[in-house]
């Protein structure tokens, strides 16, 4: 972990906390989405359909996912097609017609689920919600405005009238801290709990380099230029649709201006400070100087690479 | 050029071919797109405005992008504010009523800007690219059906009717070299020009990392297990609004199996074979063994990058 170059291999072989939303073991099976008498087999009764109540997971008493059969489906919604599991059943997951749209940040039933779900079946939940997201926002054509229907099993939605193709959105969104004379440049936004400081973060824009993305993000936010960025670790972040790409930078010159429509403040906090900060969170608790980014998101994965790669 | 860790900001810095679509020197602005008289105040005679045929770049006789001004834009058309140069003046892109949607691929005129403009130049030509083409296929809400309108300078559309929010796409894609035994493995895609082997590619999906979509893509298309990802260099790559995300990865099984629904070979190259397509390229030549990607993909930087660090 001390290792000047900290690949995101190891970060997702490391104990606990791994990267939320990543492992998930179904296998995508990609080969046979196109195939539908080959999703039709799978249909059987051992198949899989995941229990979403709206967008949220339902979770079984002993804290695991909780999957149905096809018997409690809807027949009248649409099914997506998860992927086939390690016992070769397939698994599914509804859109219902009244499906959410889904929102910008995780609220109290994915943060629990975070917490308690077993990383594999938290990647599971997570990819199964950012597709039924997406169908229920892609329901009509952006190209000429008639229904869209689902196809290749829920990887793909076509306009029933001009044809054109839809796809699953992912959203990269860069999130970085950057570091000046050992001290590391840390936000807050006035959304955070009280005394939470966390990684400067925004869309990557078409016309520009993940390295571009977080160099004007960090200006826009914060006023400070940075050099050198590197990459670290990513996240699907299913909140709607983001990828999570966590860099690190460097800058010269420390002096900040926030954009307050962005942030409510942002500070350079001491290796000690964030060390003390990343401790507190396994009890619970505030640090002296700030509150991390809770364990389960990659901002709180960035400040770790960044305290233990010393 | 030899370290071991040849980051992105050295790619930036070498001598040409740097990555194509990066470099803008048009300062997006962000903090005035949702200030309406910010804009129109930068919508002056000096103002300029790209001229595009269709989606392809408009070339002046010079080689450069051909900039018009404001007393030539078609009133009725939507217009995107691009940003501010470096002679403070406003850039704009028309969205023409009849744009058209752009497709995946390259055509022969964008190819040939690549090869003709100056790196700040094809970079803004790439990003208005990605946006007209987003607004030609977003006139209607995928939420209700209904028509929407440009918004926030055009970094944005709204419904008319439910008033959804909507963003420009960004599809994040990976692309990756991989090695086994000093080996690299490239494949090659029906449509290639004769003997062209590149790197294997495919978009990043809901519920993945980097890391996994790499791992993902490589099983799929090639049937070879990889480990040991590692992040070199991104691309904003406007065929329509990919994110080319291109990495580097490790295999110990050497057995290509391919999916020849994408692929229609795909072999291990030797360091010798990959050195010499990449010298033949700049000769407009096909290599001994096979023709490397062109000087603007960022395959062909994936493959100096290996050769480079040694």
């Amino acid at each position: 972990m001390s290792s000047r170059f900290w690949r995101p291999a190891d970060v997702l072989s490391a104990t606990r906390p791994p990267i939320a939303f990543a492992g998930s073991r179904i296998d995508r099976a990609d080969h046979i989405r196109a195939d539908p008498a080959a999703i039709a087999a799978l249909q059987t009764a051992g198949a899989r359909v995941l229990r979403l109540d709206g967008l949220d997971p339902v979770l079984t008493e002993q804290g695991g996912l909780d999957w149905g059969t096809l018997a409690d489906a809807d027949r009248g919604a649409e099914l997506i097609f998860l992927g086939i599991d390690e016992a070769q059943r397939g698994c599914f997951v509804e859109v219902p017609s009244d499906a959410p749209s889904g929102g910008p940040h995780a609220g109290p039933a994915s943060w629990n689920a975070m917490s308690v779900l077993e990383a594999g079946e938290l990647a599971a939940y997570g990819g199964a919600r950012a597709l039924v997201s997406w169908h229920a926002r892609h329901r009509f054509c952006s190209f000429c405005g008639q229904p869209t229907v689902l196809a290749k099993g829920g990887w793909q939605r076509t306009c029933s009238a001009c044809s054109s193709e839809h796809f699953p959105r992912v959203d990269p969104v860069t999130i970085m801290t950057v570091e000046h004379d050992g001290r590391l440049l840390l936000g807050r936004q006035p959304r955070f709990p009280a005394g939470r400081y966390s990684a400067l973060a925004g869309f990557v824009e078409p016309g520009e380099t993940i390295e571009e993305a977080v160099a004007r993000e960090t200006f826009e936010e914060a006023g400070v230029r940075v050099r050198d960025v590197e990459y670290v670790a990513s996240q699907p972040w299913p909140f709607p649709s983001s990828l999570m790409i966590g860099c690190h930078a460097y800058a010269d010159d420390p002096a900040i201006t926030i954009d307050t429509t962005e942030l409510e403040d942002a500070r350079w906090f001491t290796r000690g400070e964030v060390v003390d900060a990343l401790g507190a969170v396994g009890r619970g608790e505030s640090g002296r100087a700030f509150g991390a980014p809770p364990a389960y998101a990659v901002a709180h994965l960035l400040l770790r690479w960044w305290v233990e790669r010393g």
